[in-house]
């Protein structure tokens, strides 16, 4: 691998206690590119714009996928990557859905792992806050047939973000609109899925809420996830999260929150989760929360959920009797390292690798 | 509007006898940008490559859509566009369903017409050949936030092309992936639609078909659309076609064939139709012919259809008895200015506008 460092480095401009998401890069970007079946080109270089033909299939045809990721920093300046394996296996069912070479595991890793070490300093040390980092793959052959690239290029870049301020959300449960079906690529960070919602999103957040509650395309009664954060629910002595199929992007989030909640002896569901359970649970003061978890926010607790105009309004608990703030609590100690890591999470970042 | 003109066409190494299609890019582009609100920098430049940022939204989130229009010569050398003002109204539907701002009328359309006007000699001359013309609106906007972008770039490019070999088709019911949804994008030309049907028409051809015949996400039994092309079927004494939904892309192509066909007072049926009734027209004899149309291909006759792993095979029918051949070349002689054109579909685009 190529690496050309910088000789300006950006980074004395930026405030790190004032960085909203996805303002600011870092220094680097990794890349390489894919060619007659080769990976070839692979380079750490400063972060830069990129030369394209206006005919480049990824305009066209939609050929995009991605991942989003964070490297963390303990208290002692050592680095840390989550999961970064899940992240690589990941792209690559979504990259082989959507007809594109899978990245090999060496070009994924050893790009991330030396990006991150040389803009190691990119990296906020406060707790909760991260270095948000952005694999994606997209399609480069020139040719206007709709039909597969022959070529693709896969980058990697970062952005520092603060820890997320825990706004509880109001959601609307959607009725009209669909992110995806039994069939499509709903269960990939396909780009085109996110540009879809969008229109159904405006529409929600003129009527005064955050985010959709997407439901299944068919009937529109089964609850699958918020098109950037899986839901998960609290009733009673359990927490319910609708079972992974073809129409939902099972979070590495979703999962360590899961996995965390079976360690802490409470009972986890995943199963097909009807509207009308959620608001059974509701009216019968059942469901205690119900929460979005994802890279991005890591936790971020309902306040209301609207189904067909109505508003139906989760218990104000205070904070120290919310579930979903222990257990966001105890994975970004397992992140920081703060605690210890029994599930071999956290991957110390070396130096000079 | 700003024009800057090559210096150097590239026209005299295209062998305009052997063009395959979307190989060649004619000199000249068109291009204007969505900033602050508002479309500026619209300029008329040389072909040649975008720079833009790795973090732009449409790598990342999709927001792409695009149309497929032609530019057709008659035997004079004069320049013909057909019915642009349709390709206008559908890039503006596709582009509010996925939360981008429409293009002004202006823009679109004299861009379109300076470009084509400037790079007319690359119009090729022969009956059925054509300038293939790309205009595509892409996402610019450099914040890794999943929210619709600000800044835009609406881009129009054009490539010559020859007149389709007419391949009789093998088609293959799909009755496991999907293309679209109700509630979903399928209506629009959004690049991911494309993406996400590259896999599974990628399995088809494996098994030896040339294209997907697109049917309902929910049951598989209502049939759709080609992807690429709209399809209709020639029963007895009328054409059917696939009643308009919000999950199929209605052609320009399309309406123009059934427009045609109506004046040659055949029954034209638009509804919803059942592979059940596909395959028993095909076992009673009833069904004469099925073929696909659309801009880039025109009319593409079917040979056979194949459901769940059973081949059913079209009438063998002579050309001169095709329904499919007689309404092409009726549209092709509107094209090329060989018939009176009483529907005013076809544009005349004057010299040095």
């Amino acid at each position: 691998m190529k690496v050309e460092k910088t000789i300006y480095s950006r980074i004395k401009n930026i405030n790190f206690n004032n960085i909203s998401f996805g303002k600011y890069y870092s220094d680097h970007m990794f890349s390489s590119e894919f060619k007659n079946g080769k990976w070839i080109n692979s380079i750490i270089k400063p972060f830069g714009k990129i030369l394209l033909s206006p005919i480049s299939l990824v305009f066209h045809y939609g050929q995009a996928v991605f991942e989003g990721m964070k490297a963390y920093k303990d208290k002692d300046n050592k680095v840390f990557l989550f999961r970064p394996k899940e992240n690589f296996k990941r792209i690559n069912k979504s990259a082989i859905r959507l007809e594109m070479p899978p990245i090999p595991e060496d070009i994924f890793m050893n790009g991330l792992r030396k990006l991150i070490d040389i803009d190691r300093d990119w990296i906020p040390k406060s707790y909760g806050k991260s270095l948000y980092i952005r694999p994606f793959l997209i399609a480069t052959s020139t040719i206007l047939s709709a039909k597969p690239s022959n070529d693709y290029m896969f980058i990697i870049v970062s952005t520092p973000v603060d820890s997320y301020y825990n706004n509880p959300l109001k959601v609307k449960i959607e009725d009209k609109y669909s992110r995806s079906t039994k069939g499509g690529v709903g269960f990939t960070k396909a780009a085109g899925n996110y540009a879809s919602s969008f229109y159904p999103t405006r529409i929600a957040n003129n009527e005064g809420f955050d985010q959709i509650l997407w439901t299944d395309s068919y009937t529109h009664t089964k609850i699958e996830e918020l098109g950037t954060m899986n839901v998960i629910f609290w009733f009673k002595d359990k927490l319910i999260t609708p079972k992974a199929n073809d129409r939902i992007l099972r979070g590495i989030t979703c999962n360590s929150i899961l996995s965390i909640a079976k360690k802490e002896k409470i009972i986890v569901e995943e199963r097909n989760l009807n509207v009308k359970e959620i608001i059974e649970g509701i009216k019968k003061g059942e469901l205690k929360e119900a929460f979005g978890c994802g890279t991005a926010a890591v936790i971020n607790f309902f306040k209301t959920i609207n189904y067909k105009g109505n508003n139906f309004y989760l218990p104000d608990l205070p904070k120290s009797d919310r579930l979903s703030l222990l257990l966001k609590k105890k994975l970004l100690d397992i992140q920081h390292n703060l605690s210890e890591d029994t599930f071999g999470w956290r991957i110390l970042l070396k130096k000079n690798i």
